[in-house]
């Protein structure tokens, strides 16, 4: 960013005018004491923006998120973790409709002011029985603390609760941006795999949000990959209340490109946490494709070295293995040339025009051994680059996504299956 | 097949008039004697046809045979296991004639009828002063037994070698196919990652076995999975010598399509005999895609459902997780609409409409707990259907590919890095 901004406490309940509140209803396993059910609130109407999974089968809280973000600006948004309301048929709207409705009411709102979102297990229906409880106390809670509920209240098989918040300078305005994610498994781009909640503060048009919020999701979180599987319930919303009383941002105009600026950095740094918090991940691998031909080409190299499972495991194993990052490379579709492309491992040339060079083999496992690293491929064809972020695969992450049974035999106790 | 045929003893060297032998080089390892270095030559000239990798980075051999083909029709394959000699450069092509030459002089043919193949590691020079030495060995011991020899030089992490052989009869004249395959790791379509020979002694013309061989690659070998990655070494070479003294068999006649028939059977049998000793495989499953609207629609779905980690994750659990096949179903990029999507595990409905059924999670679960199960996946929107054979993902899988570090070590001690 090249623009001043300092971080500041907290997430989505960092900038002004946001309210938040979560609060625990045992929606995964109701013997479990743990917050897995969250509200933002905007005190004053807002610009909203979202994106969404690119998966054909959607869940019912995407599909009703998307509906309402068609229909009106959104004010507000609930979230659960511990069941993802996807492939629940009719009954799936009927609970992500509820679960807006019944909020509406007490904020005051259209139910097309609300955004919903769920994540955890697909295929189960919801047990609404242990949600409806809890409304009034969710609305009842609502703080102007700064979100860390909420974002402690989305996660799933995530370690911990991921949030970041900066303030910065807009045109003499004090301005606040604050985030919050979620992750861990089914990661992979074009939608990244996750549940985000963006505020600020500052004040600018819908149509502007809008174009802002997919250009910088397309250069996070649409950059990370983490198991290569697309989640059904993947959702990105942002919402912008003018509440930091600055006069709405113009078009096109440097204010705007600054505030895109700091919206980027926030939802890079929120993805590449996603990334770093992945399952049983054990290594942050930035991936840098240069010289490709086309942005598509460096694109198509960079996704495909990020997902191969043999790339993942040698990194998973501290091993500076560039022939399985070349293999790679060569069945992305991409045109490449082998004897052009030159691969480097944490700044150290480990192949050189498509042969192994004479950099010492300690020195490159030097590198791989450490938890993040960097590997600049070089195609040496044209000007196009493209930047992706991934993880090692793990022999624990197997074993962690071996079995979902835990869940259908609580939905089986619940007498919803 | 609807036509009978005997299955016999042997591989590649059950077939008239084909010769094998297979000596130790230590190629990978100096201190370990194994085979690995075969020879498969035809007494008289054949017709010959082969598939390669699609990938953009070819090893030398796959360079050179694709050569040799081109010009001629090959009467000899020479391969070895424990060095790909991929992204080798010049020197590897130097080193792919140099073992075709080796071959022709004391064999009395031109390099041009040579078929070469390597498969092992990626990246490192080929240790060829230790295959020289063995040349005149590998011609001497060339002999007339089954070809067993051959199935187990060419193996590297697979467990075991794998070979079949067929008898029939084709227009009043006895005719074998034989073949073998080594595969275990970067197995995925679009030319299954492979060395497969395969030998006849039917009686055809060099164009009519090469459209039978694409057809039946694309039927077999490219409709398999187990890791998602692409090898630059994928080799699929048939011989047909005519040895069976049948008169040869016309373009497009009844026992062309036999001949086809036949020869699909054997692929498949040798594709699916990589799949269940894919590395680290503990399950292998059948997935049908039926009713999708076009062929590519049912081979994307197949495609992403058979390479999800997830997916994957769930069979090597015994978990019948058929909300995580759905959501692979989802972002596979075909149109399929979830609310008409059934999916049936072992014959038992799982999802139907796209959401759970009634079925008892226990009878699913046996099913998955079985080391062969099927899968059918009907979208209900057209009639084409698509078939893949593809494995569980274990953590021994991950394990077992985290370093090739040894590999580089022998390199050094050569002094080839």
């Amino acid at each position: 960013m090249d623009f001043p901004f300092s971080r500041i406490k907290g997430g989505v309940g960092a900038p002004k005018g946001f309210l938040t509140s979560a609060v625990s209803c045992g929606i995964k396993n109701p013997a479990v004491e743990r917050l897995d059910l969250a509200l933002v609130y905007s005190e004053t109407p807002c610009a909203s923006a979202g994106t969404f999974t690119t998966n054909r089968v959607k869940a019912a809280p995407v599909k009703v998120s998307q509906a309402h973000l068609r229909k009106d600006d959104l004010r507000a948004i609930i979230a659960n973790s511990g069941n993802a309301n996807a492939c629940t048929g009719v009954q799936g709207i009927h609970d992500a409709n509820a679960m807006c409705d019944a909020v509406a009411k007490p904020l005051g709102l259209k139910r097309n002011e609300i955004g919903v979102c769920s994540t955890g297990v697909i295929g189960l229906p919801m047990p609404m029985m242990r949600i409806e409880p809890k409304y009034g106390e969710l609305v009842s809670k609502l703080n102007a603390k700064n979100g860390a509920d909420v974002a402690a209240a989305i996660i799933t098989s995530d370690t911990r609760p991921k949030e970041v918040a900066i303030s910065f300078d807009l045109g003499g305005h004090r301005v606040r941006i604050g985030g919050c994610v979620k992750g861990a498994g089914m990661i992979s781009p074009s939608m990244a795999t996750m549940l985000c909640f963006i505020t600020t503060d500052a004040n600018l048009p819908s149509d502007s949000l809008r174009k802002s919020v997919l250009e910088c999701v397309e250069n996070s979180f649409n950059r990370i990959t983490i198991d290569g599987d697309m989640s059904t319930n993947d959702t990105v919303l942002v919402l912008a209340n003018g509440a930091s009383e600055m006069p709405s941002i113009r078009r096109g105009s440097s204010l705007c490109k600054q505030f895109r600026a700091a919206l980027q950095w926030v939802m890079l740094e929120l993805a590449k946490a996603v990334v770093r918090d992945g399952e049983r991940v054990t290594k942050f691998v930035t991936v840098d494709v240069k010289g490709a031909r086309t942005y598509l080409d460096a694109k198509k190299v960079a996704e495909a070295v990020c997902k191969s499972a043999l790339v993942k495991s040698s990194w998973n194993g501290g091993d500076p293995n560039w022939g399985r990052i070349l293999h790679a490379v060569g069945y992305s579709r991409a045109r490449i040339r082998e004897e052009l492309v030159d691969i480097h491992i944490g700044g150290k040339a480990a192949c050189l025009g498509g042969l192994q060079t004479t950099t010492p083999m300690d020195e490159l496992r030097a590198v791989v051994a450490e938890p993040e690293f960097n590997i600049v491929i070089s195609l040496n064809q044209g000007d196009a680059d493209y930047t992706m972020y991934s993880s090692d695969l793990s022999p624990e992450y197997i074993d962690f996504n071996r079995s979902e049974y835990a869940y259908w035999k609580q939905a089986r106790k619940d007498g919803l299956v």
